[in-house]
């Protein structure tokens, strides 16, 4: 099976923008009409061998991740998460304290941004650990900040460091739910998205989306280690943004973003003079390296087609 | 690990009514405000091995079982199904036309009760096809039916036949969304839920949350087969609802209901002067016997903890 043909095929036919639909699948959450406000809508799962290894992570790590991911996604369109619902697939043999434990750290992770799990549904089945967070959001009278506004001329930021986050931060790192808010409240920022499947492939998803190309400062990304890692290893969970050169000033100044790269015509993500691959996130637990977007969880949002 | 247990352990630890939450877990689905609006929210999930088998049910009848049994949940609070996101899990040998009939499955049935599908997840990973389904869904002004305000006095109603939906009727069932809005629209009904963990059980729900009994009338339970069946056999998404005689007589002249009952002070499920045990929904796939709740899918909101 080839998810990307899939998630091609499907995404042809899911919900398109307009009348009740305001952003469609292309972007890091839907937001669409409800009873005349908008509202966002997303839902992202994690899986045992996957996206976390049960026998490493501590249960309240899982349970982190697994609404934190979603909590990144509402925070890259600049809005406010506020409900959650849970699905939980749970192996026969899991037991009750693990289970709490892992209930606990998605709870203390929802309450810290204000989110309130409001339901769910569990089964317990023949398979590996699997949590699905699905997250209501408002917009609060914002403008949910997509990827399609990127302008050229508009300088490229990113909230931190990059790189390095299959080392454990993937299990523990801080949604930018209140970086995202206060980027939409107070500045005005051209497009947004979270860094999950790696700085080169999710600002290539901005470019496409905007239709312009990028050129990343080689020594301004702000990194955790190497810079092939802050530009292709995935799940650092940074919002990275354009804004036009004065705004990136404004930004840069109040400590909310570091400038790295700026928009110019064209399409594609350059560094020093050359195009860059987009190369996904690939799964590297227990050492086995899986060929990118074979073992890929995706997004219909976010498909890994650039 | 004890389900029961757990979900009860969750559901403590869950929102409470109040401030935001209008309607919290103990319900078909939760009502929470967005933007000042009261919005639904809701997700199951159906895994394969558990709710169908893959070998027996087709593609399109899994998809559509996954979708359909979400909007029944949101016709039971006698609302609208607006938006839908969907999480799959998928197992790493399932072939792309078999993914795509699936979706086609759940398109069609979303489209048909007027539920956009919005965006969703795809994993493949090393377990059995498992499919989450989120809904969001809106009041269009009306006050969503909770199982709580059953009143002594009330006729218990219900909208078709039950029983024996394990030998086929699980994966086709219409929900009923065009049924559960007109009662809410255009009667006074006091509770509802869907029939899904069987007659006995789903009423003894509505009889717990409005805090009296119910007097089943044996010759009037409408039945597909036997009245064993009809009393415990689950999955029939049918609507149960209770409303004042009159209001009774009205729903029944307009062929929207079947009176089967009346509710009577005290508590539990009475038939022929004795109280019926509440025995939950058994998955009998595979002619193999699993005791209830052990193999239950148990939502958070409607836990057997009766």
């Amino acid at each position: 099976m080839s998810e990307r043909a899939l998630i091609r095929w499907i995404r042809g036919r899911l919900g398109k923008r307009g009348g009740r639909i305001l952003v469609d699948s292309g972007d890091d959450a839907a937001v669409v009409r409800v009873d005349g406000d908008a509202a966002l809508l997303k839902t992202d799962a994690v899986i045992d061998g996957v996206h976390f290894l049960s026998g490493e992570a501590k249960p309240e790590e899982i349970g982190h991740k697994a609404i934190a991911r979603s909590l990144s996604d509402i925070a890259a369109m600049g809005c406010v998460p506020t409900f959650a619902v849970v699905g939980m697939a749970v192996p026969r043999r899991a037991t009750m304290p693990f289970l709490k434990r892992i209930f606990l750290g998605m709870n203390r992770t929802a309450r810290r941004f204000d989110t309130c799990i409001v339901g769910g549904d569990l089964s317990s089945y023949d398979g590996p650990l699997a949590i699905t967070v699905s997250l209501l959001g408002e917009t609060r009278g914002l403008r949910p900040v997509t990827r399609a506004g990127a302008r050229v001329g508009d300088r490229v930021l990113v909230t931190g460091p990059l790189g390095g986050s299959i080392r454990g931060r993937h299990l523990t790192f801080t949604p930018r739910v209140r970086e995202g808010l206060a980027l939409n409240r107070h500045y005005d920022i051209h497009a947004m998205i979270d860094v999950s499947d790696g700085l080169v492939v999710d600002l290539g998803h901005v470019c496409e989306e905007s239709g312009v190309a990028a050129v990343l400062y080689p020594d301004r990304v702000p990194r955790n280690r190497t810079l092939e890692e802050a530009l292709y290893d995935g799940e650092d969970y940074e919002l990275l943004f354009t804004a036009a050169p004065e705004e990136a000033d404004r930004v840069a100044r109040a400590n909310l973003g570091v400038i790295i790269g700026e928009v110019r015509p064209g399409r594609g993500v350059f560094l020093n003079g050359r195009r860059l691959k987009p190369r996904g996130w690939e799964h590297r637990f227990g050492g086995k390296h899986v060929p990118p977007h074979q073992n890929l969880p995706v997004n219909f949002w976010c498909g890994p087609e650039a």
